[in-house]
């Protein structure tokens, strides 16, 4: 019955149902997406991903907003194209409990949906996107770690599914409509480990995003699928997951909301080398406070959660999109620079010469006591002094969450490169008041 | 090594080093395919796919066709909607040692590109469908049965891979872009048992072959990913296989043709119950020369490898596609009509009275010792005389298989209700000559 309670959910739920905690939640949590769409299409996946697809532009229909640009195309690239931007620099948000990145599949299908449908309200979008982050994070609840740990992607394997069920509820579907469309984008599961540090691992995104896209599309036209593609005995719970007695958690869908466990990146990076980051740049200003120099630094050490080590374990990053995947990488730059931000994870910076040599200083352990928001770093410097931070609970974790002038300076500083301050700013204001809007196409179009 | 090992070999295979059996068996499988996709256009689900995707074809780069239709569009849509089209009637072709349909999801991705990417020479496209099939059945047999057992539907999981490598090919792609279009590919896994019965199903193979496409597409515009996709420790073999220890088999590539293992469907439903069927079909013959009435039977009994009752075990099935996995439906159809073609597995006879009579009184049980290609049935009537039928190697098996003439009156049969008999012949004579062709484009014109 998973699919069917699922889809019944999806489609009874009201703008009204939505708690001030989950309202609120989901306004940072569409304002941060856009803000990682806009600034990631300086990526160069985007633009590489969207070149392979311009022959395929159709001139009807192409009214979805590449974000960061002025370009219109129709909705299926557009929901690529935005998908793969807002994952590219590894910055946008993650479930507290999972390592799903919620709002990427859901936005990038529902924004240009709702471009092309137009007009959508502010309240009926919202509406949606809850819903769709709802269900996939149900979902990766329920199979995570076992699924996680054998190498799937999970913010794409349960987003497409996400991603159908927010398209599929803009688009009206029935409930049959519905389960059939949660079917068939979940039968469609992208994206493995292997892909991290490519161009790949974004696509991932935008590829779960057009995957849930089309899944709703398809059911629109009255495609048949399966009625119980979650929960049949070889439908997706017992073909992805290999933990037993899995159930769909769908028992406290609009009870327990998952989108309140949302969690905003403060570094363009893995987030689970996060807490090391903040340790490191922690131990700078104490360090220099002390009177100590950076560069007599002789050896440094984190200890760590295993799963740490487990996705961030190179020591040699060639790349810009490596480095954000290298716990060695991230001690350099964080105790170099005193920063994390896009800069810091630039091809440019993976081979910078001061970066190479202190990454090859630092040594790492896990430890299965320390939780994945805490790390122990430390660095012991020529004079024979050694400075130690423990972060509990690192900035940007749940317990510690970015306020919203951070959340804002974020936004500011991805898009202002793309735009220019000005656009940025009323950019800002535009997703921050995206609830009041009577047509999200106009949303796009006021900044 | 095995990404390399394959990207290597593809990029290297030349038409002068296809053996005679190999062109020979490659040539059916394009002429059978291309049947499959004409006739299978008739089924309701490739219209209501493109009915979908109808908003979003461009006027450039519409190169592609429909077959079955003179309808033409870019090539994504193209490769989609044909892999539909010859999947739907469940009528192609399968490996003789593994439930791989191989011939799906390589073909629609390549003679939608072949048609874009004009004038491809026939030696060039005949070359690149062996590549693309040999690299999905050596993916195919190294991960079965484990991988097919749990639910993913082989034929599309190593489908999307097939059709990457094939269309790479065919793009020119370099040594490192191809290993990146595997990759690609490797991590969009398309389909699951729970389908089976709906349009879903022929979908897997449309979006397989999709998806593969847009791999290579996608590599060709220099987007990164892994160079190890299939091999590596959270990449393709080890997230979809459960086997321990598990090669990708592509130490023979070259040397063991697995095209040369493909064999053609006789009747338009799940090959697994194909041997029952013709059972029973010899069965009815034999009973009506002893002078028994068909409509006294009063049971009907089979004992089948026990994949068939994993696969077509429903008594009741209500249209035409689920009709296709039901062993109950395939019995009353065989001893009621004598033959099994796409009209014994539409609604109608699906719900039809006799029909539905019949299959009420079929019984059947699994059995370790009978092999797939095997099936002992039986029928007792209404005097109590009993008529028994052991198929050893059923009809279209590799032991037993149809021959050019079966093969050509099947092709005729399908597209001949779409076509017309005149066209039928012509198009059965030029995919028949594809191997002389100038240009694949022009081949579908000429008919």
């Amino acid at each position: 019955m998973a699919t069917k309670i699922l889809a019944t959910w999806a489609l009874a739920l009201r703008y009204t149902n939505l708690t001030q905690s989950v309202h609120d939640i989901a306004v940072k949590s569409i304002a941060n997406w856009a803000g990682c769409a806009i600034g990631g299409y300086g990526q160069p996946a985007p633009g590489r991903v969207l070149d392979a697809m311009s022959p395929f532009i159709p001139t009807e229909n192409a009214n979805s907003t590449i974000l960061g640009t002025d370009v219109v195309v129709d909705v299926q690239t557009a929901a690529l194209i935005n998908g793969v931007a807002s994952h590219a620099d590894d910055y946008d948000d993650t479930h507290r409990d999972n390592p799903i990145h919620p709002s990427g599949p859901v936005l990038s299908a529902l924004l240009a949906l709702a471009e092309w449908k137009a007009p959508i309200s502010g309240q009926d979008f919202m509406t949606a996107f809850v819903v769709g982050v709802e269900a996939e994070c149900k979902l990766g609840v329920s199979v995570f770690p076992e699924h996680y740990n054998v190498g799937w992607h999970i913010t794409s394997t349960v987003g497409s599914i996400g991603a159908a069920v927010a398209a599929g509820r803009l688009l009206g579907l029935d409930t049959v409509q519905m389960q059939r469309a949660i079917s068939m984008a979940a039968i469609q599961v992208t994206g493995m480990h292997d892909s991290f540090g490519t161009d790949a691992k974004p696509f991932h995104v935008g590829r779960a995003a057009q995957n849930g896209l089309m899944a709703a599309l398809l059911a629109e036209k009255s495609v048949t699928a399966s009625l119980e593609g979650i929960e049949a005995e070889r439908g997706w719970v017992n073909v992805v997951s290999t933990r037993e007695n899995v159930t769909a958690g769908f028992s406290t869908l609009g009870d327990v909301w998952e989108i309140e466990l949302n969690t905003f990146k403060p570094f363009p990076c893995d987030r689970i080398i996060h807490a090391a980051i903040d340790g490191w740049i922690q131990l700078r200003t104490k360090a220099i406070d002390h009177g100590l120099d950076i560069s007599s630094i002789v050896n440094v050490t984190a200890r760590v959660h295993p799963r740490v080590l487990f996705l961030t374990d190179n020591p040699e990053p060639n790349t810009g999109l490596e480095a954000k995947f290298s716990l060695y990488h991230a001690a350099a730059i964080a105790l170099l620079y005193g920063e994390a931000t896009p800069s810091q994870f630039t091809d440019e910076a993976a081979q910078d010469e001061a970066v190479v040599d202190l990454r090859s200083k630092v040594h790492a352990t896990s430890d299965g006591t320390v939780e994945e928001h805490e790390a122990f770093v430390a660095a012991e410097f020529k004079n024979g002094d050694t400075v130690e931070i423990h972060v509990e609970h690192v900035t940007g974790s749940w317990e510690n969450p970015l306020t919203t002038e951070q959340l804002k300076a974020k936004f500011i500083d991805q898009t202002s490169t793309i735009m220019g301050n000005d656009r940025a700013e009323k950019a800002w204001s535009a997703y921050w008041n995206i609830a009041n809007a009577t047509d999200i196409s106009k949303v796009i179009r006021s900044y």
